[in-house]
């Protein structure tokens, strides 16, 4: 049986940016989104701003007839519901997270009983800003939404997930969960430490001599934008994926010291010939 | 004698991005803003997007009768220029520029001749785009403004200056030369550097595994942006601060060495100290 997306229940477990922008980007489109939130604080919000059409601090009472359920909690504390919310989910119950690495959670997810469909998920977006207040429907719209199905994923929870995926404007990928921390320990994870030794640096030369602040610009702001994010959601990150990080920085590490020590050779063409090779690699990375 | 800006005429050399705006900025404000750029489609575009009232391919025609003259070229168009354009500037004319390193730029004004006014300056802005087309009147709107003044530089002069950047709405700071170059190096020269190596580690990653391309979002594209800036600009400054940007990229090595060293050792409240340190020491630089 193919369920569509107008026939099932879905609640979403952690109504902060991720899972209040799914909420708001999926109601209407199911007969009932449900917000589970930890503070009561955050319910009456959800419900106020209309990203919600039930909400509750309930986790037990927010699943109850749910046809799928959404993980949108930092890392460790999907590991945490992991591993108390199978009882509480009806049978045939797609279970799925947003978390930002996958391997562990996936781990995690093979150990849930036989009566619920597992998924791993994780959704190429962000903000600069976090929370509730940031929540915006067309988040995912165009995003790249990994899928990270387990051996005992069905077809059918693969395909409602899909439709899901597609419903909030976003594009489904299969990957496997190891590939997916390794590639994003490149993409994001290495970013993140970057902009924080830069901030670090900063933060040095500023004590030394604080004019630095009034020479700080765009380059330094979206450079060391990503020092800003929430902490808690970067270390359960970066704990959960430490061994592919730290293979990261040493990578990363490879490539500032070839860049130094051709800037120390004081050869121009050869400094101008790695970073015109650099600038053509990123305009064919983003284009 | 005071000079105000609606008695003056200035001429900016170099039509792209800085020069382009720093002309749109002062037309109107002065009796004629002349540009000088090096090829003819530029002084047409120029002239046909009114960013300036007359311009010319020829130097010396450019700078006959001005007040006031910016190089708004890169670094080492700079200083060939400095070397020849002294013979063809009126006397008292005030000679500044717009390079992003001091230190050899006010060296070679220095040997200016002595009807000259010579000014180092350096406005705290820039943009993703870059050309004329890019060009913005707003672009120097509530931005530091670097002057280097240098022993020979007269007070008349230098307030004329002032009155210069404060007519395009940005804010003057007096800095020695040395001293700006080597607070740059960490604010600007080691961003740019450290989104080159961010770049090429993805682009090693991405020929192990393309996949990694679909994965790239928002942090990955703002703190590699600046990997994208024209090259020329770069490696010029990057070869007239050679010490002090060798000198930063050390420091930032211990910085990421030290954040690695934490994250080795796997103590969740010891890494949450350090990101939390960073991401307050991020707000107060940049608040």
């Amino acid at each position: 049986m193919i369920r569509q997306l107008q026939d099932i229940q879905v609640t979403v477990v952690g109504l902060g940016l991720m899972g209040g922008s799914l909420a708001a980007a999926l109601r209407g489109q199911c007969p009932t989104v449900t917000g589970v939130a930890r503070r009561a604080g955050t319910v009456d919000a959800a419900l106020a701003r209309s990203v919600v059409d039930r909400a509750t601090v309930d986790l037990a009472d927010g699943v109850s007839g749910a046809d799928v359920v959404v993980l949108a909690t930092p890392v460790r504390t999907i590991l945490r519901q992991i591993a108390q919310i199978g009882p509480l989910l009806p049978g045939g119950c797609l279970l799925m997270d947003l978390g930002s690495t996958k391997t562990e959670i996936v781990n995690a997810m093979a150990h849930l009983p036989d009566h619920v469909q597992p998924l791993g998920g994780h959704p190429m977006c962000g903000k600069e800003s976090s929370g509730l207040e940031a929540a915006d429907p067309a988040l995912y719209h165009n995003r790249t939404f990994v899928l990270c199905p387990l051996p005992r994923t069905s077809e059918a929870a693969l395909a409602l997930a899909g439709r899901l995926v597609s419903a909030i404007g976003a594009r489904p990928l299969l990957l496997e969960p190891q590939r997916h921390d390794s590639l994003m320990a490149t993409a994001s994870h290495l970013p993140y430490l970057l902009a924080c030794a830069l901030v670090a640096t900063a933060g040095t030369a500023a004590a030394a001599d604080p004019t630095l602040c009034r020479l700080l610009a765009s380059g330094f702001r979206d450079t060391s934008r990503l020092a800003g994010s929430d902490v808690t959601m970067m270390l359960d990150i970066l704990l959960t994926n430490r061994h592919e990080v730290l293979k990261a920085v040493d990578n990363f590490r490879g490539q500032i010291d070839a860049i130094r020590r051709i800037l120390e050779t004081a050869d121009g063409e050869a400094v101008h010939a790695a970073l015109s090779a650099i600038r053509a690699d990123r305009l064919r990375m983003l284009p």
